[in-house]
């Protein structure tokens, strides 16, 4: 057990009770009636036990978006063409894309990785590369991965989330993009909550119902033929996961071991936040939910996982969107604990008996 | 009609139904699929048809916040004595309420206005006063405030908006501080929706079930007393209303005359909300509902005005807290709608046949 993975896992420890209990205090002395700034509350004196700080603090903030194909989006599951994937990642390295924009709004760094795109990309210095194949196999007719390649995606997540602590970050977002990947999503979903396919299955980015069945159809196919258990998290992610779920789930188990909160986004980071919270429950205390996508199984992971979301404006987009949205409402719930008066200090009378 | 508040209703007009149309085309181009980002794109195409733009712009912000005094006070209604009115004023010109610190966070400004404070507040520059008299009547015992003062109070809020708007606001947010509000606004909110004031009326800033049934019976008493009705919003405001709720109900006014959207905060915006509608049904569409307060009768409120919140946090606090976390999602939409780049620009293929 000295490989990054199970080491990674071994460092996660529980919240810090001392530092959360300092903050509820704190907030019960602000200027405001106990508990009026509800959620924003809780999310503050939850940041306070992961950071282990009473006044946690939150300035570098950083999306990491991992990118990769799916050998089953051959059997026509996704609206879009596969080549689709490639091209949104230069559409990240050109600032075009919707995490782009909500990244400069809410003063955070994209970080693109390379988990496994079908189409060779050019090297460029803002993408990192942790390519493991062009692209995972069908797992309608085969593993989608290796074992060793699911736990080469787990640890790359790993390496790049301890690499950007080490630099100074204090909240992570996970994002994703690969087309096909809505289909590994709910095969992860469908195995790891013991819900049946059709309730987990969505219309990704917009398929017809003739289309839904037919994704339906090849996701028991792909369960059927591969038997993946829901006590084995790294083998549900081999067979019918993907190499960007895989890395992260790498970045949520990276994060937690570091201390570090991680915004969860829609759908397929939840089937992340699902391979990561079998391979360690308690990396869930340091997962925050950061919207309700409109995809069905998002809302079975995370009653799965007892995560409320902090945001549901019906979005389905992906590439870390909602998660990034959500940071700033870490940020601010932060700033209220640290930069708020007290009754004392601003001489407002308390409450009357 | 040629004084300031039939003009400024005179001067609401339709949403700019082209650029409307403009914006939600351009959305269809922007690289994602149709409609993923949800309520995001619907905010950016309701910003289009306030400011008239196909491509609207957010730059300035500012959240107006405004403080009165509620004779129905002295009646126990609140959990908190009345001099915290003053008190909170005094706090928000040093920086140190929850508003100062969501608004350093969005980038807004916070602007000050006493509308009627019990106690003199020494002058101030970033205080603007708009002082109508020390406090309102005791509404369970006569009319709160004159029919003139009602228009005063309304009058004062469209001067503040549009003085701001010639300055370069882009879009405004609503807030309220007020010792014993949520009785006037628990009043109002009955009177213009129909509903009965025990579904209306909560527990504010923290009464416990005794104070509660007490404060029913008093808004109850000076509804009976009064007979204000719902097709006359002025009266309205005046026989059981607020300075601070008539000045909020007047930068709506104001701020739709001047096709500014104002976002709305939670239970006392509502109610100003609730006369600024009566007085000008075509105002609801330059509204834009923050948040979903905790207070019974915001839900209620939101559903007479057909406004769906954009945040569900379990805030209660008021101040324009809800309103100003929300106007950074109306920023981040029309930033989306204008930085995105389209499928063409970006070279991606579009969805498949």
């Amino acid at each position: 057990m000295s490989d990054i993975l199970s080491k990674t896992i071994a460092n996660i420890m529980p919240l810090d009770l001392a530092a959360m209990a300092k903050a509820k205090a704190r907030q019960d002395t602000l200027t405001k009636p106990t508990g009026s700034l509800g959620r924003l509350e809780e999310l503050s004196i939850q940041i306070a036990g992961i950071q282990g700080k009473a006044l946690p603090q939150i300035k570098q903030k950083a999306v990491i978006v991992m990118a990769a194909d799916h050998g089953v989006a051959v059997r026509g599951t996704s609206a879009y063409p596969q080549e689709v994937t490639a091209e949104m990642v230069s559409n990240f390295l050109h600032g075009g894309a919707g995490i782009n924009v909500i990244s400069r709004q809410a003063g955070a760094m994209v970080i693109i990785v390379d988990m496994g795109v079908a189409v060779k990309l050019d090297a460029n210095p803002s993408l990192i590369s942790k390519r493991i194949a062009a692209g995972t196999q069908d797992m309608s007719q085969c593993s989608a991965m290796t074992a060793a390649q699911a736990k080469q995606a787990l640890e790359a997540g790993i390496e790049i989330v301890t690499a950007e602590v080490k630099k100074g970050l204090d909240i992570v977002a996970t994002g994703d993009m690969g087309i096909g990947n809505t289909t590994a999503s709910s095969a992860i979903c469908a195995v790891m909550t013991g819900k049946t396919v059709v309730k987990v299955t969505g219309r990704g980015t917009g398929l017809d119902d003739k289309q839904l069945q037919q994704k339906i159809r090849i996701i028991n196919e792909a369960i059927a033929l591969n038997k993946p258990e829901s006590s084995k998290p790294l083998e549900v992610l081999a067979k019918v996961g993907g190499f960007e779920i895989g890395g992260l789930a790498g970045v949520i188990l990276g994060a937690a071991a570091n201390r570090v909160p991680v915004v969860i986004d829609g759908f397929i980071s939840g089937a992340a936040a699902l391979i990561a919270a079998g391979l360690c429950p308690q990396s869930k205390d340091y997962m925050i939910a950061g919207h309700r996508s409109v995809e069905p199984g998002h809302q079975i992971i995370l009653q799965h996982l007892g995560l409320r979301p902090l945001l549901d404006l019906e979005m389905r987009l992906g590439e870390g969107t909602g998660a990034t949205l959500a940071m700033s409402l870490a940020e601010t719930s932060v700033r209220i604990l640290s930069e708020m008066a007290t009754f004392a200090e601003a001489g407002v009378a308390e409450k009357g008996e």
